[in-house]
């Protein structure tokens, strides 16, 4: 096994491997990373939304053309597959009807969701034209241990830490906006499940070689049911809430159908909401003690 | 009015206009090209399709992200409309039914067809966060005077030049490619009559301000058709066809379904298939002999 990209945060929580430490655009350290590998867990971007939504010229530039080099590098390395996490959340735009299927309409509202479906895409052509086999799943946020607060991404997380500090929470708009919430380990095990998966048949022809999954909970929750069920598992009541204004990247709602992963995957999410909220704030608190994560 | 790219091929053609001489990627031409000015018509690609497929992650640093700039910097300028010409034969890919309407999935199986969809996106975002009023026309194949050969693009003026020229006309796969093609009078006449659309109502939702539609005359024609064509217009047979191996970016057929702008636009084709045909011929005929064409 091999992993590539910055230092990662949690060494120590990685199973043994090698590790190449650099920047996504640094094209001969990919290219050497992709020696006799056989499959590709893309999910790198290099950016968070706020910045691609800053300046989308700079994110296409940067880290859309770094990924649709890394698909150009695995088909020369003769990667066998390549597993894309996208964004459920953000690749939709405003939807049309909720859970949103794989077919509903892909109009973006931010960048950073127009640069995934991008690379989806450049996916699809790598499969349609060489045959590269390509499982692209479009995730919902994810959540869980290890999540740190503060890094501009991870709503759960955010909300935790706050909530430990006994500071307010933070939400943007009035906190009805719905969301799909995906736990870590159920994220994982997909991912697994996408690398080798049943779909591996000698008759499929070129052209379906790249498989668009959504990966979520299947499940919608507004932002203010988070909070309260934050304090649920915290076993706090009465969090103070700061209303921001509501930013214009955000959807209103987004809730994944997911039947098509089950159907092709046999994946379902294995954790409950609850469950999985309890891990996260149990790993937020010891590594706050532990001064692993600062508040 | 203003126009922006390199040197006009045919400045004489052109109605009387200033002209910046510019690299697309030339931020600071474009800018101060964009002041006052009210209607964007973005055309310039920057590439032609094989240049793209050769180098697609260049295509997007380059091209696609100008294009990104452009529509930034037109709303800073305080531009109220862009019609930005897209390509209705590359950005569905291999058509699932035809005639192909607009709500086709759209994964194209070239780099070419990405990035365009790409644009379509960036405008589609900047249409429903920035209120910026977009028309996307997804042109098929245009044909007609001022078409160039051996450009890279256009085969048409490739096939009638070839003819002309006493030599074998060369085709790319079987000739059983089906195609739709524009006569440029009909694409001019789109464009102008989607700079100023009856669909600027004041109850138009923000999201609803990108309108995508198909520009195309709705008729599929196969390439050795038009080679049979092109020779009735020229009072010539028997073409010599050079069969060259079929090219992956090239999709099975591709003919649009332009139901929307009629409805939308009152736009329909107006030129004759082999009036356009005749007239495109003459051009080539007479620019050969002067020597505005080289054969």
């Amino acid at each position: 096994m091999h992993g590539f990209g910055r230092v990662p945060a949690y060494p120590e929580a990685l199973p043994p491997l090698r590790w190449t430490t650099a920047e996504f655009d640094d094209r001969h350290a990919l290219a050497s990373a992709l020696e006799g590998v056989e499959v590709v867990f893309h999910l790198l971007g290099g950016s968070v939304p706020a910045l691609a939504e800053e300046n989308p010229a700079e994110d296409l530039r940067r880290n859309a053309a770094a990924s649709v080099e890394l698909l150009e590098l695995c088909r020369r390395a003769g990667v066998g597959r390549i597993v894309f996490v996208s964004s459920g959340g953000t690749v939709y735009g405003v939807p049309r009807s909720l859970p949103i299927a794989e077919d509903h309409p892909t109009d973006p509202i931010s960048a950073y969701g127009i640069h995934k479906l991008l690379v989806e895409k450049h996916l699809g052509l790598q499969a349609h034209r060489h045959g590269l086999r390509a499982t692209v799943l479009r995730a919902a946020n994810p959540y869980g241990p290890l999540q740190r607060p503060g890094r501009g991404q991870g709503v759960i997380a955010a909300l935790v830490a706050r909530r430990l500090a006994g500071r307010p929470v933070e939400i943007w708009g009035d906190g009805r906006v719905v969301r799909d919430f995906l736990y870590v380990d159920d994220l994982v095990d997909a991912l697994l499940r996408a690398a080798r998966p049943p779909l591996d048949r000698p008759d499929t022809p070129r052209a379906a070689t790249c498989l668009v999954m959504n990966l979520g909970s299947g499940i919608g929750r507004s932002i203010l049911e988070v909070v309260h069920d934050v304090d649920r598992v915290l076993g706090m009541e009465g969090a103070e809430i700061l209303f921001r204004p509501a930013r214009a990247v955000d959807v209103p709602a987004n809730v994944l159908d997911i039947g098509r992963i089950g159907r092709e995957l046999g994946w379902a999410p294995g954790t409950g909401w609850l469950e999985g909220l309890r891990a996260t704030a149990e790993w937020l608190q010891s590594a706050l003690t532990t001064g692993e994560v600062r508040p």
